[in-house]
């Protein structure tokens, strides 16, 4: 036990910030719609970076948008604590998913200056740009790019549907900095995030360590038909590509529950073309999320789904394209990240159990060149992406609690 | 046998119109795109009437658009023959459908003119507003309106999906007339077409003698789930209404088959809201085009696919709403006008077979106020609603001359 074992965070200043931060892009259904690069995004980095400074950090912006706010540690220690997540939310999001990384990173730091605690190591809270890929396609953008994942000038011309590029949107925002996106020294990184599902919950548990992240494999699938009229075409004659989609989209759900409990299978997009009621539609778009854990299994399904794609298009006389837009494989996180997060839990004794992350975070890419680890806390009703997403402030507290001091035995050298 | 039975129409003429027609819209591919009330169903009106005026022909217009072109006839009968059908096309529409019978009325009048041949009745040509529904629902818009089945006001707040009312397209486009939109008298009314499927080719028959209309039921289907994120959210605890519009769509295909060959089943536009690829969707839209020729089996196809929706949307907790959006009733057309299409047919010596038509056509809603039939030819490959739309230009001059012979039987008295 430390001499600073009694440290608790401010439970009201935290969830204070987190409700200032969800006023921008408030929806009526008590959500967030703040997306990426947008001026909404904007509005909600300025207000992070005006707290930040106030707290007494050193601001940087890197290429990519990515800002690190950084608390100076003692000058022999370059090498920095990591913590933070994203501020960009979905279309239909919530208001912790993201934030409250971010911003328990910044009660943190408040709460090491209202104690006078200097650390070893610095600390800097990081907000990557466009974790949630909803605007932007690649997710993870800004921590991929600070890997090395992608490269900063395909990004840049990645477009939104309105044909915005990346690149004119982040220098409209002014988030577009002149740090090189690309790591710097670090000991460790940890991301403290909601679970955005229901197993906490259910099982009662108020902190998840979380040991590694669930890979998963994106699909743009096309079903090609012959678009004819809805009355006089007889349905022996149709080549009509729903009646492909059918069997296709019954075959992810059953991959997943083959493979359950941690197998997962989500359509989030389906657009008919042209989309006129009395016409058989020409062609399909559909997107295609599956996950699994196991990396040998996640491949196991990969196969299966697309030799089933093939013989359903080939009975049924559709042309295809099935392109696999993204790929996460498994991540197992660092064994000193993990016991230190462990640690911490058991001396602040919070109910635990050891979890895999379902969804990907920008932790995936940081623990390919920093010691990585994440800590979960519940969820109601393990809603996320959703604008009924909530959280108990009291589990907002315990989760900043545990990262304080898995900082603190990380960012301390005895 | 009449004085004119050597009569025939000019092939070449014919096909000439057609395809001078269709340059207004022109697609890469072949087809049409000259949607109602658009710039381009403007010129291509505006090409039509000065076609008529040239062939002699009165031009009315009605306060829904519809366009009547009228040759005269012998003074003491007042009540004319009307033939026609419409001019507009899907986004992907071809160069035959509906065009066609407007072309192929224009055309009998120019032979009748060529060969000073005088009736009794007048001949009209009409042009029905927005027979396609694609740009603005419902379909058969003009000759809806005209028999009474619509509420001119009512139609005229219909939007398209860019806010635009039919009252200003129609007004924009200088095609708002001054005629009250209702039925004058009328002795008969003959609507040639292509098929739009591929019956006729397949029974290598040269005309169809359209007997009746298949009934139709259109449908929006919305399926409410919750939202929540692709990847920790296991298969068990997700409302998702993809997993439930698979069975329910693939009773839609079920009810086809089981009474097949004459049942229909389109799902023309899906759309999956809010569209994001790693979140559930919080809503499916969906359309439904349900037809059947047996007024009591359509019925039954409705009664069990409502049910079934029920019953599979209560089991999987999602909430819907299923709205009947449109129906088009069985038809049987007139005794002495499919009998008359048969006799010019038969004198004509062209292979031909009774046939219902699986599409709604404005001479639904004309049959309700004026004796009609209907001449199908055949299209290629039984397309169409599809820019690779094609007919065979004899096949095009068999059904004009069944036209031509059809209306001199009926417009001359002997």
């Amino acid at each position: 036990m430390s001499e600073h074992s009694s440290l608790h965070i401010n439970q009201q200043r935290l969830w204070n910030s987190l409700m200032e931060m969800a006023e921008i892009g408030a929806t009526n259904k008590g959500g967030c719609n703040r997306q990426a690069l947008t001026e909404l995004d904007k509005l909600g980095r300025d207000l992070f970076v005006s707290w930040c400074i106030s707290a007494g950090c050193e601001i940087m912006i890197d290429e990519i948008g990515n800002i690190f706010a950084r608390r100076s540690g003692d000058a022999e220690e370059e090498s920095a604590i990591l913590t933070g997540s994203h501020l960009d939310t979905q279309p239909t999001g919530g208001k912790f998913d993201g934030v409250y990384g971010v911003l328990a990173g910044l009660e943190v730091i408040r709460t090491l200056n209202d104690n006078h605690i200097s650390t070893s190591h610095p600390i800097e809270i990081v907000v990557w740009t466009n974790e949630e890929g909803a605007r932007f396609s690649p997710a993870c953008m800004g921590s991929g790019v600070w890997s090395g994942e992608f490269k900063l000038e395909d990004i840049y011309q990645i477009t939104d549907n309105d044909g915005q590029s990346v690149l004119d949107e982040l220098t409209k925002i002014e988030y577009k900095g002149l740090l090189p996106a690309k790591p710097r020294p670090a000991k460790a990184a940890i991301e403290l995030h909601i679970e955005q599902g229901p197993i906490l919950e259910n099982e009662a548990k108020q902190i998840g360590v979380v040991t590694g992240i669930q890979g998963l494999r994106w699909f743009d699938l096309s079903l090609k038909g012959e678009p004819c009229h809805a009355g006089p075409t007889p349905m022996s004659s149709r080549r009509d590509p729903v009646q492909s989609m059918l069997p296709i989209l019954a075959c992810c759900y059953d991959l997943a529950e083959k493979f359950s409990p941690w197998g997962r299978a989500t359509i989030g997009c389906i657009e008919a073309i042209p989309g006129s009621r009395n016409t058989v539609p020409e062609e399909l778009k559909i997107s295609i999320d599956l996950r699994h854990p196991d990396a040998g299994t996640l491949d196991e399904i990969d196969e299966i789904f697309r030799v089933y794609v093939d013989e359903v298009c080939k009975a049924n006389q559709i042309e295809y394209t099935l392109e696999e837009t993204w790929r996460m494989e498994v991540t197992q996180f660092d064994d000193l990240c993990v016991n230190t997060i462990k640690n911490a839990t058991e001396n602040l004794d919070y109910q635990h159990m050891e979890i895999y992350s379902g969804a990907g975070h920008d932790s995936l890419y940081v623990s390919q060149k920093v010691p990585t680890g994440m800590i979960f806390i519940p969820c109601e009703n393990g809603l996320s992406h959703n604008e009924a997403e909530n959280a108990k402030s009291e589990d907002l507290a315990a989760g900043a609690n545990v990262l304080l001091h898995s900082i603190l035995e990380l960012a301390i050298v005895k």
